[in-house]
């Protein structure tokens, strides 16, 4: 497939890059002040080396990867909440042109779900969204494959960020500031974590997979949602003399979403260390599936974005 | 979709009664002795209602249910080695009428690969066999979403049966034999569990997986395979005192497929407990993946048959 990437940071980037090896073409690559168009196929390392000196992939303006030549527009621009501009615009260029759309932003569909359906209703291209949620884990196309009306609960940890710091403060009994800094020194945590910290982004990601199972539309205002910023170590040492822990849960179930600290057992399913991501589901008939692994990172993501892509190329 | 299903056992008797909650039609069913055909949708409940009456779904010859109209077959009769039949024939009868076929029985796709696979190219049918590996876990979906070339190893818990003897043993400190007769009496080993013991099973599944990873043929013939039965009780003390545990693992990597009881640890991500799989990813761009659920039974096999006929009707 040709694909067109608008958003070249870590995610953009390594979907680029990777493009390739899975047998597609990359005809457009955009970042927020530049793009390079190609309908031939952009020679990708070219491109990121010429971001790298002159800080834009291109010279063409942004909106030319939307103009450009491709089958499949790849959605790579930050998260935004509310209207979920500019990724909403561009999800409805390529939907108008009968493109198909593989989003790694969250906020069209976590903010904008039923115009990015109607959208998708009127136009010959399709929308998928692995990428959304959990990184790597194959958690949405699951949903589709069991069915997501047999599908009776999702939970799991999906941020890890705060993850990371949990299981932090529970391994070596230090506070939550000081893991966050930490965390802010390796890297794993943003300069401004309130996003992670405060259970927004999986909050988003839990209003993603409600949105799939649901036939209404929920966004990050109808999520019960509470961060992590409030625990003492003190909490996670009386736990511990339980044998249980503290994970920032995500939960979609009986037409509710929440999102906050909850116990686990200390050596449970749930209570992945680290970075790792943990995607459970209840379903009806075949009881219960666990799904783990890397929940971020540019090419953990490009990894569920290139399924997505491939999945249209096959269907 | 219209569905023939053959084999009447837990895996087709389960297709069978789930699949109009899927939106599909049953148009055939055999067993063993007989089939029952109605192009124009099957009343499932009186079908089985006779099979428990009578002892077979239908008066017609089990053949019939192959020259019904459907769209895909689902072949669920018991796996067989060597040549694969009837599965086998089954498998090319649906293909020469350029219908599609759902495996559940690993036979055809463990033993005969190639000539499914020729078969598959002559034909406007497809094959599909999420079922044939670790029952409701999406293993083959994933490892095709991933990318086959991307997956550098699957490693895994696949046979539920020799797990329950190997965490019983571990748990209780209890004796092969002592278990064993247990897991029959709770029906969880067959009178006959040589199949599941001796690693055949879980090396089929491998040989499967190795099928789809590699671009040769293998079959049960080119697994390494050792069961449990000569495990001592005092091997599984001796591990626990070390922290780890022991448990039946099948693995593909670098081109060879093995399976047999390997030392893990204890609380680790492959000492899954009783009945349960997990399947482990290794992937080039994404890490490690763990699937894991319930790796066998009737209704989470058929969600496996079911997710699969989905893809089916999506593309």
């Amino acid at each position: 497939m040709r694909l067109a990437v608008v958003g070249a940071g870590a995610v953009g980037t390594s979907v680029a890059e990777l493009a390739g090896e899975y047998g597609h073409t990359v005809t457009a690559l955009a970042d927020s002040s530049g793009a390079a168009v190609d309908a031939a196929g952009l020679d990708v390392d070219a491109v990121l080396d010429r971001k790298s000196r002159e800080g834009s992939v291109g010279s063409a303006a942004p909106d030319a990867a939307l103009d450009a030549e491709y089958d499949a527009l790849v959605e790579a621009t930050p998260t935004t909440l509310g209207d979920a501009e500019p990724g909403f615009s561009h999800v409805r260029a390529a939907l108008e042109r009968d493109r198909h759309v593989v989003l790694a932003n969250k906020g069209p569909v976590a903010e904008r779900y039923a115009d990015v359906r109607a959208l998708e209703r009127e136009s010959a291209g399709e929308v998928l969204m692995e990428a959304t949620v959990a990184g790597a884990i194959p958690a949405l196309s699951t949903i589709t494959d069991v069915g997501a009306q047999h599908v009776t609960a999702v939970r799991g940890v999906l941020n890890g960020t705060a993850n990371f710091v949990l299981s932090r403060m529970a391994a070596e009994g230090l506070d939550y500031e000081h893991v966050l800094a930490e965390a802010q020194d390796l890297g794993v945590a943003e300069a401004d974590p309130s996003f992670d910290v405060q259970g927004t982004d999986a909050a988003l990601k839990c209003v993603i997979v409600a949105n799939l199972l649901y036939d209404e539309e929920y966004t990050l205002a109808d999520a019960d949602v509470e961060g992590i910023e409030s625990i003492p170590g003190s909490a996670l040492e009386l736990a511990a003399e339980d044998g249980r822990t503290v994970r920032l849960i995500g939960e979609v179930a009986d037409g509710e979403v929440s999102v906050g600290p909850r116990l686990v057992p200390e050596r449970g399913t749930l209570a992945v260390t680290g970075t790792r991501n943990i995607v459970q589901l209840e379903t009806e008939h075949a009881g219960r599936l666990n799904l783990s692994g890397r929940g971020a990172g540019g090419p953990e993501t490009a990894s569920a974005v290139l399924a997505d892509v491939g999945r249209l190329s096959r269907s």
